[in-house]
């Protein structure tokens, strides 16, 4: 068996079922032998921020690691900006970047780069495999690292994928959470029993099912309010779900809404941060007073510590909480007329199916969107964690391949979606049920707000120059179809509920350009 | 004045016309100061690689730098890919990438990466500025050091450029090439007067005129072989010039050709190696035998030391030098018929018009170009110095900036156009004259050779699956259209022919498909 055999047959074993895949010359080896592992499904991107931010998709939704392949420091310095994105969500996330063989890098041929030093600025784990034989190990442990919630980097040598070994032992990943401290869980509860106005702030899988059920009872007990962060990775939604409030994105009024807390329990997430620094206003969004605790760490199961805590309170169970805890169906009713930001979340909110998918990256056109959606069937909302651009799209190629039998809808902005509009043609050739909504507003129109906020009165023409989308429009349809989705553009409500449905009831990826007034 | 006035006043002084950018919150004062300093003309690219390929194009043509503005460390890594290219193509480029408010940095706000560790996998020169004060050293500084031929990379925090300064003195570059060393020209002199088989290999600044014309004396006198690295950066070629040949891709060929040479001199450029590393087959294409001299050092001019080699050489002036040595007009006629790679070649040779800019990223399709070209009118002439796919349309973008009075010509691989197809909306943006030709191979057919040439004969599904880039076809019309680029597509030379001649009759960008047999 060779290196990349080793490799391939290890990753099959520790449950890795798909490969997102940009390879050259130095994978050969890995391409061919997926060839004969039929348990690992190789999905091609056509630029390696697809391939990242797809991994991204898929492990958000299954919370288990997809495998990427791509080629040497360049196709690790593409797909970056994705695996950041997916760092900051803590997706599970196996990285193998190829490496020019060992006796060859000596000679810094066109395409070396310090791979290492690229992968560093996002892995969770990283490893330079040393020889064919730990290919085995190498990968398992990768494996293991990554389901703490971190991108894996395993870099491996051309010459070592190509080399025949004697081994055949299959290494398997080794992984189990941290156990509970039961003081830290007894700490928390004494705080949130201490009659003080307290936020229970939760993040990472505890935005799952079972952890969201833990939250809810821990409401019910202790009257504390549900936030998560500004962009949570995932979190599932709707009706029968408690409503989790998010920090909002300016730092003005997340600060108002958390200027309210004494007590800050926090779970599965960090302390909440302003996007940006401004002058003036302070980095860190709770206030000073609060007393802020966090009741886990990164290596522990966030939803049972959610639920020791729950039982440390004596919460009711589940079944028992008050129905005020939870949300109930409503669901808002299509507007009609021109379409605008609001009237396209208004559109959305109203005809999408339960169980759906919704891929968040439409910026200052879904900022309503959210809001809107606590009553609705249940459903998946995954957002822009890592506020790197160009998640959306990969995102709901990985989301769609993680779950066939779902429907995804990509909400994404028009600035961000070309960062990465390769990933539409994955989309169709993979035939996955992703509907993307353009939120064509032809400009950067966050940085026209920077703009205000900076209390520029008016953009100049340079400035404008570089926030503008118009000149020439984007022409949505056009590039959707030219990569194989088909395409519509809509300009009322009205037409968007009927092209929503539309693509909603055919098999296979669709687009809609809205164009927005 | 603040930071970013102090910077945007220092790069205009220091002769930076051009700035290809993507800014986003952290660079806002920056984008504002841009519209008060009329030397310098903002250049949107929708993706960060679009600006790196550009700023490349640019410097690859001026021979000065462009700046580049890139947002945080993801707009860096979105850049990386073609900084690595101008780094190997030794391109001059000032990269200004902005980071957050310093008093912001510790609450690792969601965008926040280790912008050094990443820009340092490209970096000639870099720099994190300290204070809003050295700002204006910081940049110039830069352009300094990106006239040796080296991406500068300039963090600037967003707060040091908001901030006012007491300073307003613009400082200057200080450059200035290393001297010349004679004992070395000596040397090179007495090894090539040795009656032994001679190569002379150059590179860099001598690839242009004044450096084609000393090649063509030392050729004259002495009987050497003119060469250059198999992806040289820009080469001025057709009649009246040397025919300069390139070292193969492949590396048999490569070591096959060279193994002639009792005695190579480099000027401008390494010893060649080969592109990846196959078993059994050396990394360095010149034989052990050879004598190897590098007779200048990458700070000095080395047009002036080639000079200064045909003098010491008494070579005879350009204006007595024998016709032999230099290319004579030779035009090959279009072809006709179902357009294959090799009819593709011949028909853009027979085509192109006088003081053209062909920017290849053709690959296996545009491997018969080069050797048609020798007798063409003068043109210039860019390849893939680096080896990282999708530098073609962006490099084709900053040339058109950087010659409006020429036209372009991309000769473009379908899977690598996929990178940086962005670039085709900045082309309709600014109205440039760049002509697109699509190889539509419609796989990364190179990826297949390198299948065929591990011993695999015939490549399983999975495999086929990662290199064949049909289903769904890419419609490159549509594609082109929805980025603003009238386009057509044809399947025979005579097609090709009449797109050409209609696409360069006509301003502004245009695409033409090749769907090749």
């Amino acid at each position: 068996m060779n290196g990349a055999e080793l490799l391939v047959k290890t990753a099959a074993k520790a449950g890795i079922e798909i490969c997102f895949a940009n390879p050259g010359t130095t994978e050969m080896p890995i391409v061919i032998a997926l060839d004969s592992e039929p348990g690992i499904k190789p999905v091609l991107g056509l630029f390696e921020g697809v391939c990242t931010g797809a991994a991204d998709g898929y492990g958000r939704m299954l919370d288990k690691p997809a495998m990427t392949l791509l080629h040497l420091g360049p196709g690790l310095a593409d797909g970056i900006v994705n695996l950041h994105n997916a760092r900051r969500a803590k997706t599970p996330i196996v990285n193998i970047i190829g490496e020019h063989a060992t006796w060859h890098r000596a000679a810094d041929p066109p395409l070396a780069m310090d791979i290492e030093k690229l992968a560093s600025a996002v892995s969770g784990w990283q490893r330079t495999n040393k020889s064919p034989i730990a290919l085995s190990l190498d990968l398992a442990e990768a494996v293991a690292a990554s389901m703490y919630g971190q991108v894996a980097n395993l870099i491996v040598p051309n010459d070592y994928q190509w080399a025949e070994s004697a081994v055949d032992h299959i290494a398997a990943p080794q992984f189990s959470f941290a156990p509970i401290d039961p003081e830290r869980i007894e700490q928390a509860s004494r705080l949130m029993r201490a009659h003080r106005k307290a936020a229970l702030m939760i993040g990472g899988r505890a935005l799952r099912r079972r952890g969201l059920l833990a939250a809810a009872r821990i409401k019910a007990i202790t009257g504390c309010d549900l936030l998560t962060d500004g962009f949570p990775p995932y979190i599932e939604r709707g009706a029968g779900f408690p409503d989790i409030m998010r920090v909002p994105y300016f730092p003005e009024p997340a600060i108002d809404l958390l200027s309210a807390y004494e007590v800050a329990v926090l779970a599965g997430v960090k302390e909440p941060v302003a996007f940006f620094g401004y002058k003036g206003i302070a980095s860190k969004l709770l206030p000073e007073k609060c007393e802020k605790f966090r009741i886990d760490t990164d290596s522990q199961n966030v939803v049972e510590v959610l639920e020791a805590l729950a039982d440390a309170l004596h919460a009711p169970p589940y079944s028992k909480i008050s129905a005020t805890v939870l949300s109930e169906l409503a669901r808002p009713t299509v507007p009609s007329g021109e379409l605008t930001a609001e009237k396209a979340c208004l559109t959305l909110a109203a005809v999408q199916p339960e169980n759906v998918i919704i891929v968040d990256e439409g910026l200052t056109t879904s900022v309503g969107y959210y809001p809107l959606t606590a009553g609705l069937a249940p459903h998946s909302y995954l957002t822009l964690t890592g506020g790197a651009l160009g998640y959306g799209m990969p995102c709901a190629v990985g989301a769609a391949l993680a779950c066939p039998d779902r429907q995804v809808i990509n909400f994404e902005a028009d600035g961000s979606a070309m960062y990465t509009v390769q990933a539409l043609w994955t989309q169709a050739r993979e035939s996955l049920n992703v509907t993307t909504l353009i939120c064509a507003n032809r400009s950067y129109n966050i940085l026209k707000i920077e703009l205000i906020r900076a209390g520029i009165e008016s953009i100049g023409p340079k400035a404008l120059s570089l926030t503008d989308l118009d000149q020439p429009y984007i022409n949505w349809v056009r590039i959707a179809e030219g990569l194989g989705v088909p395409a519509a553009s809509v300009n009322t409500a009205e037409g968007l509920s009927r092209e929503l449905a539309r693509a909603l009831s055919e098999p296979g990826p669709h687009l809609i350009e809205m164009i927005l007034v």
